[in-house]
Parts: structure tokens; C-alpha cells; sequence
């Protein structure tokens, strides 16, 4: 595999990552069932929950990914290439956080 | 209509809670292509970070509606039955919150 | 003591409210320290999650007796009361999750 | 200004983190004084989401000034200096992001 600027930094888990996310969808297609079939609330929230938290785990892991890559090469770099990077990841950190 | 212990809070919203999560599902399926196309991690992030909160939305639509009705009805018993109610609307807040 | 309208659902917890309340505060002027003492970031960053955890939990309590009081009483009221108070605790779980 | 290992990323933001915990620590004393003024619930809670937010935006600020100095150096040492920054810097992000 050719290592150009477009590679990011989770090629190396995008198997793991597409598997994650096809599981995620799996799970709000089952709240959409609960829903459908008349689940209690409480018990699909459950569900709601588990998902939110399955989301959170897969931006964990592109974020980490990132910042050993992209935000690692452009340290390296410095200057203002460097400072950008540390900007724009440390506003999705704060989207993160607040979401 | 008939109340009876099978009518969950949320049924008349049901269809806007189906379309809503259909929507979040292709979402998801719209993450999943973006690894799959190696967009820019920080891209991802974004879409991740906006569909974690359109689940929080369901799950607050889904709270409020269980508030109204099946912890209403429950108050409105009193005793252990509405203290039982409480119980279990507050830890799938709590869940919510830590989530 | 006189139970009247103006007698809140943490009452009965006031003590220990106050009491966590008080741990949270000194754990916020540690943190002061830390950051006065040139403490290793990512140790400070630590007791930051922990006191914003404790207020939570302090957040939690709150919603907990504020349904099994006021809004227990408001349902039994019905009507627009009711409405009303679902209404407002709904928002103020929609603020907590999203904080 | 002599760089050494004592020399924290937030060192420039000394003053204005310091002042904004101060603040905090107001506002939680506030808190504490709402309880015991038996104020309301929903006003007390709307203060303790208020507090949260204060301190999240304090841990942004620590993150954002560790990654631009602890990481970036050792990202520019690389290897395992920079690999063990990396991960220690992902794990406090997902304690955040989970609490």
C-alpha cells in the first residue's frame, strides 16, 4: 500500500472500524423494532444507551488514530501546520464532550 | 383507546420515533461509507459527534413521553408501585447522563 | 418543621446534598493547587473528571426527588399542572445529558 | 523561558485557569447555599449543569494546551515516548467523554 497524503490514520483499523459501525446500525435497527412492536420505553432507552455508548467508542478509536498519525505527522512539521492540527482536533475533543 | 398495560408512553409519537431513527441509520450507513472511501478522520468525527446527539434526542423524546404517561399513571397509584417507577426512570437517566 | 408548598423534594437530603456539595467544592480548590503547583496535566485533567462525576451525582440526586416529589404531586394534580412540570423536568434532563 | 521536564503545556494559561476554578468554586458554594436556602430544585439543577459546564471547559483548555506541548514534544521524540503520550491522552479524552 502506497502511503500518500490521503492516508489517515485509521487504515490500519478500518476492518474494526466498518465492523463496529455495521453493528451499530444493527442495533438502531433493533430500537426501531422495539419501537414498532410496542417495547416498554424503558427498555429501549436501555438500548438507546448501549448504542450511544457504541458510538462514542468508535470516535474514541478514530480519535486516537488521529492523533497518532495525523496530529503526529504535523508536530513533527510544526509552525503553523502543527498548531492547525491542534486546533481542529481539539474542537472535535469539545463536539465530543458536549454531545 | 383503550388503556391498558401494553400502551407504552410513546405511542403517539411512534411514527415521528421510526422515522427519526431511520434517519439515524442511514447515519450510520454514512459513517460507514466514509471509512470505507478514507474521507479525513476529523470528517467522521463530525458525523459521529451528530448522530450521538440525534440518539440522545430519540432518548429524550422517549423519557419525556414515559414521564407523561407511564410514570404519571404510576404517581397517581402511589405506594410501591410509584416509588418503583421512580426508581427505574432515574437510573435510566443516570445511564443516560454517564453515557 | 412545617411541610408547606415551598418544601422541596431533597428536604430529607439536604444534609447529605450539603455534605457532597462541600466535598465538591474542596475538590474544585485542589485542582486550584494543582494547576498553582505546576502539577502534571493530565493528573489534574483526572480531578476534573472525578469532580465533574461527584457533581453529577449531585445533579442525579436532585431529578430523583424532585420526581418522586414535586412532580409525583403535580401528576396527581393533573391537567396543565402536570403538563407543565413534566415539561420543565424534561428540559432540565435534556440540559444535564447534554452538559 | 527554560523548557524543562517541570514545564506544563498549560504554564501560559496559569492565571486564567486558576481565576476560572475560582469561579467555579463559587459557583459551587452557590449550589450549596441554594440547598440550604431550601431553593428550588430545577433552579438548583439548572446551577449544577451551569458548574459542569465550567469545569469541562477547564478540561478542554488543559487538553488543549497538553497537546500542543507535552504531546507535540514527544511526538516529536517519537517511538515509544510517543506512543505511551498517545494512549495516556486518549484514555483521559475518553474519561472525559464518558463522564
Amino acid at each position: 500500500m502506497e502511503h500518500n497524503v490521503t492516508t489517515h490514520g485509521y487504515v490500519g483499523n478500518k476492518d474494526a472500524l466498518v465492523k463496529r459501525l455495521r453493528r451499530t446500525e444493527g442495533q438502531v435497527r433493533g430500537i426501531q423494532r422495539m419501537v414498532e412492536d410496542d417495547t416498554y420505553c424503558m427498555d429501549i432507552l436501555t438500548q438507546v444507551s448501549a448504542t450511544t455508548k457504541a458510538l462514542e467508542s468508535v470516535a474514541l478509536l478514530l480519535l486516537e488514530d488521529h492523533l497518532s498519525h495525523c496530529v503526529a505527522d504535523a508536530t513533527r512539521q510544526g509552525g503553523a501546520v502543527a498548531d492547525e492540527k491542534i486546533r481542529e482536533v481539539s474542537a472535535a475533543i469539545a463536539r465530543l464532550v458536549r454531545s
